[in-house]
């Protein structure tokens, strides 16, 4: 009992905190239908639970109340499908990757906006965006001021508090006081006032260890103790092993030319299996001394710092699978020192990505023959989880990389199309595409050299033959920059929504 | 006599450069089939002339000789044109304007790439592209260290210089020694010691007026005395006028928000007859104290600057039309301090524009339903020009908006598309769309409730039903995030490449 009082001392550290407890049924009364909210919480980690359990509760009971609802980036399923499960959720944006709302989004139920994230916080900011009625944030503590320490995530959480009318914390007790000192948050002005972001390498530090709040803003804390609702990570497969592999083999081949040093640059890797495998491979390489400067921080990186292959990480998220966040949490004082959390507005800056020259690795659902690639959308239509940042990395990396097992669905589906069904990132940033097949380097290449090299070096066998009789074809016509057959660039696509697969009968 | 002479020690300040005058002929001798050649200019402004034309002469005397030629953006025809003609061009990158060019490259007998402008200095700059064997560049005049004075545009030059194992520069004495201080030249490091660059205003000068060189690479000096080609701009039609009545009409809607003040925020605005039209529009606007911040100055500019509206603009070239240059050339002190010029590194750099909060204002070829925009691929084959700056632009400003007549080839085409045929930019980054008949502001809203918005104020009355047509029957498919019919959705580009029109018989 006085254990538990000292810690929520800690945690609550005036007295204008401890005054403001309350339960969260309290404390969801303070959201009514019609507003718009926004959380804490970039990838399932660090955003709030009980709150949305509430207002789950209240909507399943009956009352009407629909809300817009404003993240950093995915959260975990108290929000995503309690609330979705209670009909709560007219608006979302600006990324998910729960399935719950992604069957709504697709049926047309909840209106999704899949933003850049470097830029949903530029948006919140600059009032392009509804005004916040309510921030719900997860926090570790309440300072003496009033002003909030950031838990595994940081997101959009300091500019949501800047910018809302009431903030409600949830103060998670599952979360260890050793986090703090992990944040370093700062704000940017509007223009025409901003300044440069001084960071120079993925270690600097430019901030404060809290979020700025105040007791003005706070309208109620609710203590919690829910762990993150993380992903399970898929095991290490062999496509992605192969991929992993022969992205280390265009690292080497760039050491060999004299362009990268066995440091490499700053690393960013997207979210996902592959993702996750591909900075496995690093752990057996030669590579060392590395750094990353990315927005999530999955199982393998963490074991590239264990194991002192890597030496910083600055991230806006924390996203180890459940297994690895326990184990992490038992030892958060080993990372302490090399692990840096930011808001997603500075770690997705394309300012910062581009001075230190960020090595982006994100993953792709398909791409085409000429380098265009889709991450969202399934067969053109069908929302899958959302840009993300991945946008914000690739278009302002020194080196960028999109990879993707070359097929789909056991082998029905090509992953390399003559024409991609929506496009996320554009012929003109992607430079080099990976698959288990091999690596295509694009830079420097026109189209149609393009279209040879991801043909040979990356599409799988059994579509090979079919792609470049397309490529052929297509250039028997009389554009030849990009050549195409209009009628024929979305039949795979169409092929496969009738028959369920793009392989010809 | 004694006046050229005294014009000539003005611009070759040292000796080294009197010693090392050739003839145009002569000069070019150093460029051999194989070579990679890097050139000056940025829109057709500031770009070599005497020695292209002396090497496309030794070609078309029966030298076999191909190169592979980079520039800064667009040039003028004694390189695009004339060397095209003599069949000298191998590969280019990374932006043309250029008829005869275009057309070999959509015959596939030239090799384009297509490249974000800011991009474009840094692939040479990180060794990812041909080393350069010559640059050629134009000047204003030598420095007493071998260093060069750019003349009316900056682009790529001081990064082709640092790269290129010899350099031709072509005095031009067409050029006012009046534009000397003008430029503000510095050079980025390559990661990971790259620092931020100090650009908080468009007025803020960081670097020197002239290009580092060093007489240990100036292999040849040329004395010109020849005008750029400038492109003439067409007169503000009642389609144009109407673009801009209506992006103005969206800036009164931010200033009343408070989003904006009448000051708005250093403007971008891209190449052609439409981008100038629009800032025409600001000569009789309520709005004042103007800036920019973009990559090429046209007539419009120009005038702003000259009636006081705008006090300043940040840019890499000055283009104006050939009438309009004359008349820049008389007035350069006037023009001295309200203009910088700046590499297309810095002029592009998305860590400035995206801290300025610049407003992006580029011009479309089509735009879909949805809000994605192709800029570059008539018919998803045939390159019209090339992405140039606009996504450097358009990625980072504050606001970014999209323009294009409703119709083109007299209203046998719909600009507004179910799916454009190549995405340049996607739905992720085009705030406002913009034709004559009015603007679609997409900020906050969901793919499907910007069809609505795109179709009811932006396409023309001629293709609105059936547009709204195709976009309520994808609606009634299984995947309600961005509805298509992919059977459909490029059928009216076929359409056209069939009967010469999207029309229905
Ligand atoms: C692209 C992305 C979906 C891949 O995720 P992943 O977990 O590595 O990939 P998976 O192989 O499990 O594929 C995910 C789903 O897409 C399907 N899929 C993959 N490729 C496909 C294709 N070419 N056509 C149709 N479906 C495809 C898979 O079958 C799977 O669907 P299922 O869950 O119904 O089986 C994911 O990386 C993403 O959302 N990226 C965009 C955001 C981003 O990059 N953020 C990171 C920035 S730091
Ligand atoms: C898009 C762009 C081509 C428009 O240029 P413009 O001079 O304003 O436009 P025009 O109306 O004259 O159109 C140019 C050509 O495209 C054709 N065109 C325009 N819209 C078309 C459409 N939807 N379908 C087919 N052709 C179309 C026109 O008919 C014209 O062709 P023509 O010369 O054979 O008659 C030009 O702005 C561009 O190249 N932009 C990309 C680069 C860029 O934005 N750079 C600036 C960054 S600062």
């Amino acid at each position: 009992m006085s254990e538990k009082k000292m810690g929520l001392e800690a945690r609550l550290r005036d007295s204008r905190a401890l005054s403001l407890v309350r339960s969260a049924e309290e404390a969801a009364e303070l959201i009514k239908d019609g507003m718009t909210v926004g959380v804490s919480g970039f990838t399932p980690s660090g955003y709030p639970k009980a709150v949305p359990l509430a207002l789950a509760e209240r909507a399943k009971n009956g009352e009407k109340i629909k809300i817009d609802l404003y993240t950093g980036a995915s959260v975990g399923p108290e929000i995503d499908a309690a609330l979705t499960e209670a009909g709560v959720i007219r608006k979302r944006l600006p990324y998910h990757t729960n399935a719950t709302i992604r069957g709504k989004i697709n049926e047309g139920e909840v209106e999704y906006i899949d933003m850049h994230l470097s830029q949903s916080t530029q948006y919140v900011n600059y009032g392009m965006l509804n005004k916040i009625d309510v921030a719900i944030i997860e926090g570790l503590a309440i300072t003496e001021n009033g002003d909030i320490i950031p838990t595994t995530a940081v997101g959009n959480a300091p500019s949501f508090i800047k910018n809302a009318d009431k903030v409600i914390v949830e103060i998670n007790l599952k979360k260890p006081m050793s986090l703090e000192g992990m944040a370093d948050i700062v704000l940017l002005d509007n223009p025409p006032n901003r300044k440069p972001i001084n960071i120079c390498a993925p270690a600097d530090r430019i901030g404060a260890p809290c979020m700025e709040c105040g007791f003005d803003k706070i309208a109620a804390v609710v203590i919690t103790d829910m762990q993150d609702k993380t992903r399970p990570l898929g095991e290490v497969d062999d496509a992605s092993k192969r991929i992993s592999d022969n992205i280390i083999k265009f690292f080497d081949q760039e050491v060999s030319a004299g362009r990268l040093t066995n440091s490499l640059l700053p690393l960013q890797s997207g979210v996902g299996s592959v993702a996750n495998a591909v900075l496995y491979g690093l752990c057996d390489s030669e590579y060392e001394n590395l750094t990353c400067y990315t927005e999530v921080v999955q199982d393998s990186m963490l074991d590239l710092l264990r194991s002192g292959k890597a030496v910083m990480a600055s991230t806006t998220a924390l996203s180890p699978s459940p297994a690895a966040l326990e184990k992490f949490l038992d030892e958060v004082e080993f990372f302490r020192d090399k692990i840096i959390l930011r808001p997603q507005e500075i770690s997705n800056n394309p300012e910062v990505v581009r001075r230190l020259g960020v090595i982006a690795m994100n993953t792709a659902i398909e791409a085409d023959i000429y380098g265009n690639v889709n991450s969202t959308h399934i067969m053109g239509s069908k929302m899958m989880n959302g840009i993300g940042g991945s946008g914000d990395f690739s278009r302002n990396g020194a080196i960028t990389i999109f990879s993707t097992p070359s097929t789909a669905k056991g082998g029905k589906i090509s992953s390399i199309v003559p024409m991609v069904s929506h496009v996320d990132h554009t012929e003109h940033e992607v430079m080099v595409l990976v698959t288990e097949q091999g690596f295509a380097d694009l830079r420097g290449l026109s189209p149609k050299e393009r279209a040879v090299k991801i043909i040979e070096n990356c599409a799988h066998p059994d579509f090979k033959e079919e792609l470049m009789s397309y490529f052929k074809r297509a250039c028997d016509s009389s554009a030849l920059h990009t050549p195409h057959i209009l009628t024929e660039a979305l039949s795979w696509h169409s092929r496969f929504l009738d028959t369920g697969s793009m392989l010809e009968e």
